[in-house]
Order: C-alpha cells, then sequence, then structure tokens
C-alpha cells in the first residue's frame, strides 16, 4: 500500500445512498462497537476532562502552576518532564547538563516526585504522565510520593504512557532495546492492572505519529497495529484480555483536516472494539477504546502566532465531536517557545468556551446520521484495516519497525506534505499565504542552568541521607529481575524508589543488563522533490545546488544532525529529504550526540556544511559549544541551525558565527538557497585562490 | 406563544427514528427547497465571500483601509457609516456634531462616495452598504460615484440594506414614517431590479434583532416576516415576484448556540422557498435565499478579550456549516472600541484559515442526514411557522409592530437571556467563570473633531461649485414625488446627487413632506427580576433599592437615556428592565436627544440619578456637555454611565464627576449596588441634615 492510498478523498456532495452497506450504522453511544463514544450520553452526560500538559523546570515551579491551573478550571494533570528524566539521567550526570529543566520538569527521585504534588488531592486528581522511556523509576516515584503523602495506591488514578513501541518508531525517548522495553511495559501493565486499577498502565499513542508527518490514516493504522502488538504481548505472560484491556487508553492527535479528523476518531473506537473482539476480549470495558487527544503542535505556526488560537479551537472541535475523553489544546505561541502564563490560560480557555459556552456538549455524537460523516467513519475504517493486514503481513509491527518500513512510510508521508506546503497547495495563512511583516513576540524562557545547580543540591542531600545497604539491595534485585526474566520490573521500582534511589541509579541498573539502545536515523528520498517536480521556486534552488556540485566536480556534503538529548527529528528529517532531494549529499547524524562528538564527525567526513536542528530549548547551551569544538579543531565548516529559537537568542547565535537560523514554517528551497548561496562564495573564494595562486605561479 | 416556545431543547442521544417526519429529506444542494444550500456543490464549487463591514471616520482613510483588505484577503466590501450619514444629515449639521466619523465613514455627497471607491474596481469587487435610513441619496450617490468612475450601472454589483421595518423593530436608523419609508424601500428595490440587476435591493437582517437579545428562532420568524411585507408591498405595485425576488437577500446574526444556529440558516432557506411559493413566486432564483452573516457582538466579551477569537472561529463555523454565501467575522476587541489594525488582520484571517486550511469547504451541507441536525431543522422551522402564523394573526408584522408587540416579544428574550448570564446559569468564561485579573488592552480611538472640520470645509467647496438652479430643481421634484406619490425616489434622488446635492438636502427634501418619526421606548417589566427570583446576589441588591425606597417614602427615581444619534438600544433597555424589577421607577427617555434636553429632562422630572448609555464612541463629545448642562441648571444629580467606553476615557470622565461607569458584561446586580450605594449616601446625608436642621431648630 502506497502513501497516496492512505488519502480519504471527500466529494461534493453526498446523499443518503452514501450509507449503503455501512455496517456500524445503528448503533447507540455507549454500545458495541462504541463508534458513537463509550457512554450513554457521552458529553451531555459527564464532559471531556480539560487536561494540560505542563511541566515548568522544576518541580516547585510546576507545582505552582499544577495548583494555579486547577483553580482556573483545569480539571485533570499531564506532566511534561525534561529530557534528562526521559532518557533516566539524574540532572547531575554529564549527558544531562544541557537539558536539565528545558522542555519540562526534572525529576530525579520520589523527594521531587512529592514536591511535584504537595498540595494536591491525588484521591481526586487524576495525572497523565507522558512517560515511556524511565517508566520504571518515574512511574514507581509517583506511586510511592502518592502512598507516602496518605493517598492508597488503590484510590491513585490517572494514565502513564508506557508506549515504548512508538518511541522507536517516532519519538525517541527510549532507553534499552525493544525486546527488554516490552518486558518492562508489559510489568507496568500488569502490576497496575492489580494493585492500582484507577490508573491506565498504557496510553498508546497516535499523537507522536501525527507530528512526525504521517497522515490520518498512517496515525490510526500504527497506533492500532501497536495496541494490537501490546494485547498479544501481555496475553502472552497468562492474562486475561478482559483483565488488563481495559486499563489501556490511547492518544491522538487532531491535525487540521477537521471531517476526517472527527471520522477518524470514531473508526478507532469501531475498529479497536474489533481488535480486542478477535484477541478473545468479552467485556464492553475491555473494547471500549477510551482516549486523550491533543491538537496538532505540527499545524502552529512561528508567523501570526495569534492565527494558532483558530486553528487550535477548530482542530480542539473535531477532537470533541469525535468523543475524546480529554484534551490538551495548545497554546499559540508554542511554535516560538515555552508557552507563557497569557497564551496557556487561553488555551484553557478555549476549552471552557467550547465546553461551557457553545452547546456543544448537549448533544452526543452529533454527526451520527451526516452522510459524510458516516461515510467518511467507514472509509478510513476500510483504509486503516487495509494497512493493518500489510504490517501483519509483514511479520507485524517488530518485524516493520526493524525492517525500516514504518520509518519509510512516515518520512514518505511528512515529505509529500511538506512539499504540498513549499508550494503552496496545502494553504498556511500567515506562511505561505497572504503574509504579513514580521513581529517579535516576548517568549517564554527557561534558566536552566538555575534549575541544574538547585537538583545537584538536592540529589547530594538525597543521596546524604539513604540507607545505602538498602538502597544496594534493592537496585541489585532490580537488576537480578531484569537478568533472570522474572520478578516485577514495577514492583522492584517502587522498592528501590522507597530507599530514595534515583531515577538515574534505577536505569543504570537495568543498563547493567540491558545496554541502551542505538537508532539509525531514516529520512525519505524523492517524495519532497518528486512532490515540488513542476515547481519553478523549487526548481530554481535545486538547479543552484545542481552547479556548484559541476564546479565542485561532486555533490555538496551536508551533515544534518541533533545534539544533545532532543530527541525531536521531524524537522531534521524533512530538511535532510529536501536537501538530499535538492541535489545535496546528506548524512543524517544519529541521535543523542554531544557537541564534541559532532565535531569530530565533522572533521572525519568532509562535510562542505553542517546544518543542526534543535526544538528542546538547549540550544544556548550547545550551538556554541558545538561552534567551539570546531573552533577547535581549526575546521571552518559554516554552521546553519533550524528550529524553534526565540529571536533574542538567534541574535546571539548569529553573533557567534551561525550563518543562518531557519524557524519553523521557512519554506525548503529557502534553506536551500541560503546555503547554496554560502557555500557558493566559499567555491568563488577558493577559486579565485586558485586562480591567484596559478598567477602567482605563472 | 410565549417566549419559552421559542427554545428549542436539546436530546443527549439523537438516532435514525428522529428522521421520521420530515419531509425535507432527500433534496440536494441547489435544488428547491434549498434547505441543503443555493448552490449544486456550495463552498466546493464557490467558498463564501469574505466580506468584512468596515468604515474608518474619513472617506480617504477608508478607501486605504479597503485597498489593504483586498490585497490582503477580503473578497467583498462592506460600509460602515456614521450615525449622521445614517439619519440623513450632513456632517456640518448642528445635531451630528458628536457623531462624525464616530462609527463609521462620513458621507456626504457623491465627492466623498468618489473618493471612498477611489482606485477600486466596481465592476469586479462587490459593495455591500448596511444603510437603510438615508438610502436614497446614499445609494444615489454610490451609483452616480460609480458611473463617473466609468463603471456602467449594470456592471454595479453589491447588495443595499435597505430593510427599514427592522430600523423600527430594533436598530432605530430610521428617518420617516413606515408608510414612507415601504415607499422609498419599494422604489429602491423596483429601480435596481430593472437598472442595476447584478445589485441586490434588499439585504433583509436578522442581525439586529440576535443583537438586540432575540433568540435565534425568534429572530428568524421576524426576519421572514419582513420579507413577507416587502414582498407584498413590492407585488401590490404590480411588479412579479420572480421579477424581484432574486434581488432580495438576507443577513443573519450567528450567535453562541452552535448546533441551533446551523439548523436556523438551514431552516430559513427552506422556509422562503415556502413564502415566496405562496406568494406566487415560481422561479428557482426567486425562491433560493441567499444570506450574508455576522458572528454575534453581543457574544463578544471586554474582559479577556482574546477569548472572543475563539468564540468568533467557532460561530463562524456555523456560518459556514449553514451554508453562508458571505461572511464578517468580527474582531476581538470590539467589546473594547473600534476594531485594531492586528485584531482585523486575525478577524480576516480567521476566514482565511477556515477556508483555506481546514478542509471546511470540502464538501457541500456537511450535516447533511445527521439525525440532530435534520430534526432541529425540522424543529425550528416548525417553531418559526407558529410564530409567523401569529404575526398574521395579529394583523401582519406592521399591525404587531404598532401594537408594541414585537418590542415585549425582543425585550423579554433579552431579559431572559440577561438572567440567565447574570445568575451564572448561562456561562460566560472571564466574565462570569474563571475571571482573571484585568488588563487594559490598547484602544482604537477617532478624532471625531478632525473629520467634522473636513467634511465642513468639503462641503462648502461642494456648496460653492454647484449650478443652483439645476440642483433646485432636483430637490423640488424629489419633494413633489414624495408629496405626490407617483415617480421613482431612487431615480429622482440620483438625479439630485449628479447635481451635486448633499445627503442632508435630500432628507431634507423628503422632510418637507414626511416629518421625522419619533418612537416611544418600551422595555420588559418582571422578565428579569422573575429569572433571577431564586438568585441570593441579585435579591440583597433588590432588598436594598427597597429599604431605600422605604426610607425615601417612595421608589428611588432614575432616567435611563442614550444622548445623540446612537441608537444602539439593548443595553440601555436591558439595564432599565433590571433597574425596574429590583424597585427603581424607571423611565426610558426617548432616542436621538441632545445633552441640554436630556438635563432637562432630568430637572423636570425629579429624578435621583441618571443613567447614560452610550455605545457609538461619541462619550467625550456627549457626556462632558451633558455634565455642564446639569451643573448649568444647578442639578446635582448623580449621573451613571454605560457602554463601550475605553479606560484611558473612563478615567477622565470620571474625573469630570460621572459617578461609575459599566462596561460591556457588568453584572445588573453590580450595577444595581452601586446606584443604591451612591442614593443611600445621598439619602443619609440628607437624613442628617434634616436632624441637624431640627436640632438647631430646636
Amino acid at each position: 500500500m502506497s502513501a497516496e492510498d492512505h488519502a480519504v478523498p471527500r466529494r461534493p456532495v453526498y446523499t443518503a445512498a452514501d450509507l449503503d452497506g455501512i455496517a456500524h450504522l445503528g448503533t447507540l453511544p455507549g454500545e458495541a462497537p462504541f463508534v458513537r463514544g463509550v457512554h450513554r450520553t457521552m458529553h451531555a452526560g459527564k464532559p471531556w476532562t480539560i487536561r494540560q500538559y505542563a511541566g515548568y523546570a522544576d518541580a516547585t515551579a510546576s507545582n505552582l502552576a499544577f495548583r494555579t491551573a486547577l483553580a482556573q478550571g483545569t480539571q485533570g494533570l499531564s506532566v511534561a518532564f525534561d529530557l534528562p528524566t526521559h532518557r533516566g539521567y539524574d540532572s547531575d550526570h554529564p549527558l544531562a547538563q544541557a537539558d536539565v529543566g528545558m522542555a519540562g520538569v526534572a525529576i530525579d527521585s520520589v523527594e521531587d516526585m512529592k514536591r511535584l504534588f504537595e498540595g494536591i488531592a491525588l484521591d481526586r486528581v487524576s495525572v497523565s504522565m507522558t512517560m515511556s522511556g524511565a517508566v520504571l523509576p518515574v512511574l514507581a516515584a509517583f506511586l510511592v510520593a502518592g502512598e507516602e503523602s496518605g493517598v492508597p495506591l488503590a484510590q491513585l488514578s490517572g494514565t502513564i504512557q508506557n508506549d515504548i513501541l512508538k518511541e522507536y518508531m517516532v519519538r525517541n525517548a527510549w532507553i534499552f532495546a525493544p525486546g527488554p522495553s516490552m518486558r518492562i511495559a508489559g510489568d507496568v501493565v500488569a502490576w497496575l492492572a492489580r494493585h492500582v486499577p484507577r490508573f491506565n498502565g498504557m496510553s498508546i499513542s497516535g499523537y507522536h505519529f501525527q507530528e512526525a508527518g504521517a497522515d490520518p490514516v498512517l496515525e490510526l493504522a500504527l497506533t492500532l497495529a501497536n495496541g494490537r502488538a501490546y494485547v498479544e504481548a501481555i496475553r502472552e505472560r497468562g492474562i486475561g484480555v478482559d483483565a488488563f484491556c481495559g486499563t489501556l487508553s490511547f492518544f491522538f492527535g487532531v491535525g487540521k483536516d477537521f471531517y476526517l479528523e472527527i471520522a477518524k476518531l470514531r473508526a478507532a473506537r469501531l475498529l479497536w472494539w474489533e481488535i480486542v473482539q478477535a484477541a478473545g476480549g468479552t467485556s464492553a470495558r475491555a473494547g471500549a477504546l477510551r482516549m486523550h487527544c491533543q491538537t496538532s503542535g505540527w499545524s502552529l505556526t512561528a508567523r501570526q502566532p495569534q492565527n494558532n488560537v483558530v486553528r487550535t479551537t477548530v482542530e480542539a472541535m473535531a477532537a470533541v465531536f469525535g468523543g475524546t475523553q480529554s484534551l490538551h489544546t495548545n497554546a499559540y505561541d508554542e511554535a516560538l517557545a515555552l508557552p507563557g502564563a497569557d497564551a496557556s490560560r487561553l488555551a484553557r480557555d478555549t476549552q471552557l468556551i467550547l465546553q461551557r459556552e457553545m452547546g456543544l456538549c448537549d448533544v452526543a455524537d452529533p454527526w451520527a446520521g451526516s452522510y459524510m460523516m458516516e461515510s467518511l467513519t467507514g472509509e478510513v475504517a476500510r483504509k486503516v484495516r487495509a494497512l493493518m493486514a500489510e504490517i501483519e503481513a509483514r511479520g507485524g509491527v517488530h518485524a516493520a519497525l526493524a525492517s525500516g518500513w514504518v520509518h519509510a512510510m512516515i518520512a514518505r508521508s511528512a515529505a509529500r506534505t511538506q512539499a504540498r506546503i513549499d508550494s503552496g497547495e496545502q494553504a498556511i495563512i500567515g506562511v505561505n499565504q497572504f503574509v504579513a511583516p514580521d513581529e517579535e513576540p516576548a517568549c517564554f524562557a527557561v534558566d536552566g542552568r538555575a534549575v541544574l545547580a538547585a537538583q545537584a543540591q538536592r540529589l547530594a542531600t538525597l543521596k546524604a541521607g539513604r540507607d545505602p545497604a538498602a538502597l544496594r539491595r534493592a537496585l541489585s534485585a532490580l537488576t537480578a529481575a531484569a537478568r533472570g526474566g522474572s520478578g516485577n520490573l514495577l514492583a522492584l521500582a517502587i522498592d528501590a524508589m522507597r530507599c530514595r534511589a534515583t531515577v538515574g541509579e534505577c536505569t543504570a541498573a537495568l543498563e547493567q543488563v540491558w545496554p541502551r539502545h542505538q537508532a539509525s536515523p531514516v529520512f525519505a528520498q524523492g517524495e519532497y522533490g518528486g512532490g515540488r517536480a513542476e515547481d519553478a521556486a523549487w526548481e530554481q534552488a535545486a538547479a543552484r545546488v545542481r552547479a556548484l556540485g559541476a564546479r565542485l566536480g561532486r555533490a555538496p556534503r551536508i551533515l544534518v544532525a541533533k545534539l544533545g538529548l532532543d530527541g525531536h527529528d521531524r524537522g531534521a528529517k524533512a530538511v535532510a529529504a529536501a536537501l538530499s532531494d535538492a541535489g545535496f549529499a546528506v548524512t543524517l547524524g544519529p541521535l543523542f550526540r554531544q557537541p564534541e562528538d559532532v565535531a569530530a564527525e565533522v572533521a572525519r567526513g568532509g562535510f562542505d556544511a553542517v546544518g543542526i536542528s534543535t526544538l528542546a530549548g538547549a540550544h544556548l547551551a550547545l550551538l556554541p559549544r558545538f561552534l567551539q569544538a570546531l573552533a577547535a579543531a581549526r575546521l571552518r565548516t559554516p554552521v546553519f541551525a533550524g528550529g524553534i529559537v526565540p529571536d533574542a537568542d538567534a541574535r546571539l547565535l548569529l553573533g557567534l558565527g551561525v550563518r543562518a537560523l531557519f524557524g519553523p514554517g521557512t519554506a525548503m528551497e529557502a534553506i536551500v538557497r541560503q546555503i547554496a548561496g554560502v557555500l557558493e562564495e566559499a567555491e568563488a573564494a577558493l577559486h579565485d585562490g586558485r586562480i591567484r595562486a596559478s598567477a602567482d605561479a605563472a
């Protein structure tokens, strides 16, 4: 099946004839196959939970933000962790330095968790934790913190993401290889289902596929294929499907294709019901797909950021019409920086207005019966079934992942979308149509160094107050369980957390058995250029690269790399794909490299240019170090950077020698032109030098 | 039929059974009765026109704004006129002074119209003019300006509002009495249908009913009843229904009740088809209701104004789903002042994003078949038919208007809604729920005095260059036609405009036969208080008024008045209703009074307080004059003011002696409390004075 086959075309007019042959018609909300929603009266009886994903640097700051948000209408919490926490490094780890507190809250131990939830009634407020890599120590720290604040495990409610498969596919916040990671995921689900029944043991995520560039059909197919893989893996441990499936939840992105996104969410429930039935599930709870949704981050623009309020509103409506159980709405300034206070309030008010002012909750599944919507729902279900069958034919998700097929499918979808945007075929108001002069917005900035210093101090205090023998025993038990293959890892992680182990120590105990996973990044070739073959602006830019290549006698070489722990690689892959299709010889560097390592690779590879992608707020720590490392190696390779960089930081980086910074929404031909221009100058200078040298010699 | 009967309740779940007995199912877009839209593929074939209502002070400034808007994506123009133009006063008329250029552009003559459209291709850009009172001179000036710029009349396209009935009902921009006004309206439709076939001769408006507080069913019933009255009036002149009905268009407001608003627009087409059929229309063009929509102004809040972006987006989507032909989206700051440039751009981008980014245009009438939407459409149609039958039973709209029934119905609906908002039953995020601290926004301000001086200069120049004899003949012909009852008034107004008559002179020529109309304002009694009978905050405020009345030995007396040409009286009526229900003896003053006249009424009436409502931006010109007039009459009556007043102006007015200013969204109990507090102090001082006086006497 090719990417074109995922497209779900719309017809201008639908009639009752379009309902012919649609099997899911005639069912009610709250009834299998739940296409009309999981509750009998849906939002009329129980509005969705307003759950805003947030995390600010330090646990105390985040706690204040959570308490303020709860007072102002937020109904459930969702914790954003910083990258070192995701990757299982304590804040004082050398590799963590640049990223502590930058993209979320830094959690090293139970004590940090306790500060994070101080004064929040964990028996009443549900907590979602977007954590999959370091799931064992982080979830354990939460459970112990809850317990120590007086809330029995049985009363804690919330969701742990614990979806490791999509990390290998797109999000890149894995620690170990797929095999041990699946064991960890299963241990978490099994233990929670038994001991913390109100806690969802897994949130199977489509959101990150959409953010990586997958179209809605591909997003849903990969998500459900992963869900099916988890069900099979847990069932193989001898646990009945009905006993755990009810604790699995889902997480979808909701993008700009309004009608299709609603149909996607309706079809998701229909298909999950089918999958659980096929796996032997019999209870309604096991087969009823419950979901959290988030409006699309990719659809946010850095130019005219207030326009994002409109996009987010429409996307949120699609999630509501799709019957979501909880929702995160993005703040309009998130394409520029971490969200500011006013933008966060407006994002939350967006949900409150939809929920309380516009009458949207009054009717369950209001689109039911719509000729178009029922037709689209059936069509999405049909295409997703076909794609899942293809994954099955390729040996299942693990095999499809290992073979590179999954990455290729996503990269292809992303490259095509990017080509449609850059060619103007897909409109983005204020970016590729009706562009207004730029203004400089105020950005929210995190002082990562202050967080780092405070966390290091706290770690020292924590470590000074522990029982070393008990701690050693607990960590050894964790290592032994990893090695021996038996014993529930979450239960043992909880024991270790009670002894005040740190996130990094728990992870290190497992690393003794399971080394950190490495992955080779893949980008699409031919898709982007193919999508713009007829486009003069693109062709002119690519022609410059070809001409440069002719003068050099080879394709100009560029390294596209990321620095530090930031695994957001959609942008890097998209740029790599476009540069490659423009005629560059592109090397896409592996993730999680330190600046000095990348500088060494530049030296080895003889690159003509380097492009650094930075999306996690650590650019001020890592880019200068990279420039210094290049200088130390006497390399004058021109450095370009792209990603979310506030204007003030951009000026600083340009002052330090970065040749150009490309913000979100920059058209690929502009990137190609600018890099080509710098290389043309360098080539001309070299050429002049040769002429002068030969004239001198003559 | 009572106001409750207009409510269209929602059920939490709809099924296919809800489609039983709905007659309009099974029809296609572009086919009678057009419930699915007037075109075969609707927005997929022809997206709606982005038409932003705008007018800035002076014709030259407005021209620049129009040309900028056209360059930036606006697709059709809609002219906002200032109040003197609406009421047929030239800018140099003594009664016009405070309002020239304040709420729209000042147009005195053909020359102003030519400046307004300079450089705009009137054969390609359609122009909507929101003008009903001074329709003859203003439309004539436009037609002559077009002709003199080289565009033949047959090529001009656009819409003239020319809907005088709703002016008597709610908007108050009438000049003459209903009888002559209906003659004018008919002359305009007849002449345009024959000579300017691409120009809609009438835009029958529901928008202003919604803004005045009517619920959607009442809005639609009154609009269609007015439409039916126009059809009958024009048909009586011997013109065939098929010959003119196709040039009538409609204008609806779209408020926050999302599902109902969509159903309303679908039902509107269905019902208009029925009305035109019943009147003898046979052609599809005559019976296909084409509409312009505007998002609700009433739903905009002055607090947390950015939240209005969300409201406007949802309302705009309802208009799109309802199948509108053109749309105005409000700027988010319009509850504070005239829209600023950034807010205007965002309002326009809202439409561009909906039209080009979210896929909304791909499918015609996407809700078709939805159990809920088809059921609501049928229900709205049923209730509107019943209400129209009641109007018919009361002798038609003219009789229902003259008897006060129309005003009473609207006032009742408005008072009930206000009670639901103030009691918190109807949520407004940021106003009565989740209120955040206020911030002071930057406001757009008009320098009315500069416009006035420039217009006076232009009028003098114009008048110096005319042929006095030709002008006299043209104006006399207009007067004669009004007196004699024959001759098309628009044709004669065009002749007068060619001779460079002014708007004021044309109006004065008609005033010789038809005196200016006067009306007595009506407000609802009992509805607001009834809606809050159980509400402690309201009851406590009202108890203070009763206690004050007991001490005074009579109900405290308050005059609620408007100053100048501003006819926006929903706020004044709502406050009058609430104050009356709280226990004040309320007099609601007539519209269009000068400050000195109102001061004289205060002196005559022995009022304890005065409340001035100001919504048209003339507060700085009129309120200080009113305070001076009170002072000159040695009156110390406390003055309160309400309406849209920027903070800086508010501080100035408070410094001049206004006791309190109530912005949009102020709860009625807060107004009651504050007025009662001031009167309590006055009463106590008086009481103390009496005690001291009797002690002195003792």
